[in-house]
């Protein structure tokens, strides 16, 4: 069978996540729908991660198999003429048998954005966290060196089974202010827990509104426990910003 | 009376425009509604100009005149309460009696989107005008120093009374690439005829794709005839960034 991989791009916005839910709209079905549509095969889509309901992606990856022997081009042109206009495959390409869009991740890069002002906004309403209190930049910056590295970061993980390692590596984290009001985090690591990137940034916000020291996030880390961080922020501030592989 | 200066932002998406227009959902109409229901009050929202269905605004300017007392902070909250999601007043001021939101202009400064990229993008689909071809950045920076200062802006006005001056300075165009893909298009001038931002965007893009020289400009300045220059950029890139007073 062949095995091509997806790049897809979308807007969260009307969507209950990745992954397939019984009676839910969600992006996963809305693939596969639209590629068993153009090749007249069911197929599955499995992407490099689920996304929750709301958030965003600018490059998602996912794979599937297939036996028809349309041309990758044509194939992309059939399923986007399908999706709805927040929703687009961006590249399809054609990978050896044994490429895993979920195992075969190296590392993968989230971004979060933060409306930082008194009022909220009418632009970024579905694209970012609204924030009233003025942000330190300076002491969010300093949460930087505590987490990046290789941690066990159970006290930033919403659900987890028991038994299953939460030690991940952040590669790096940086904030980027395109504008006064305009904050992005920027979020790479080899792989993230659940709620992990938002309860990081819910975190990183209570320190930037001096709530918390940056150096309490060792003591969080140090705790393993999710009552210790900060508050999960919003989903639909949060992009996915690229998988690698 | 008071004299109250707004300062809004929105989504164009959903409006048929700013100016009021019977049976159509306009935003002078919206922010009039809810300024009245706030204040007891019919008033008037004069803004700083029109702008087109779907085109969107960081910061438009209007003015209108009230007899209620009611403070600016409270008359704020009062007025976001009751707008939709894709519109917000982000200031209000008290001015003197003789400012006006149109007449007072000094400039005014548009940004204009463009996804530049193969396939279309679900996350700019109302944010950017999607191109296809790539554009040739040098070729479109050579048309500033035609566009730049005092013409007459016939050849790029959509529609004009005969009798009405088309003369315009533009004090700044500059473009700013933010990623590969995404183009902005800054245009400062002290007043704009109708569509002139859309027509100069759509004729710097004929360029971009060298289907005219940068050279043309001046010929098509020349001309006084909206016939030579090039086609009407749709409303969904247009941004009106700031009102210069």
């Amino acid at each position: 069978m062949r095995n091509i991989k997806i790049i897809a791009e979308y807007d969260g916005t009307n969507y209950h996540g990745w992954q397939r839910q019984k009676g839910l709209l969600t992006l996963q079905q809305l693939l596969e729908e639209s590629i068993g549509q153009i090749t007249g095969e069911n197929v599955t889509v499995i992407g490099a991660g689920r996304t929750d309901a709301r958030v965003h992606a600018h490059n998602q990856s996912a794979h599937f198999k297939i036996n028809s022997l349309i041309g990758t081009r044509n194939l992309l042109l059939g399923i986007n003429s399908l999706l709805p206009t927040d929703v687009v495959v961006k590249e399809l390409k054609e990978m050896d048998e044994v490429f895993h869009a979920r195992f075969d991740v190296k590392s993968k890069v989230y971004m979060y954005q933060i409306h930082n002002a008194p009022v909220r906004s009418a632009l970024y309403r579905d694209y970012a966290w609204h924030v009233r209190a003025p942000l330190d930049l300076e002491k969010m910056n300093k949460c930087f060196s505590v987490l990046k590295g290789t941690h066990d970061f159970s006290s930033f993980c919403g659900k987890k089974g028991s038994d299953v390692s939460c030690v991940r590596t952040i590669k790096d984290v940086c904030i980027e202010k395109t504008c006064p009001e305009l904050m992005r985090i920027f979020i790479e690591a080899d792989g993230f827990l659940r709620y992990m990137a938002r309860t990081i940034v819910g975190t990183m916000v209570e320190v930037g509104m001096g709530r918390r020291m940056p150096k309490d996030l060792s003591d969080i880390l140090a705790a393993r426990d999710r009552g210790r961080a900060g508050i999960t922020a919003p989903p639909h501030g949060l992009f996915l910003i690229e998988v690698k592989y």
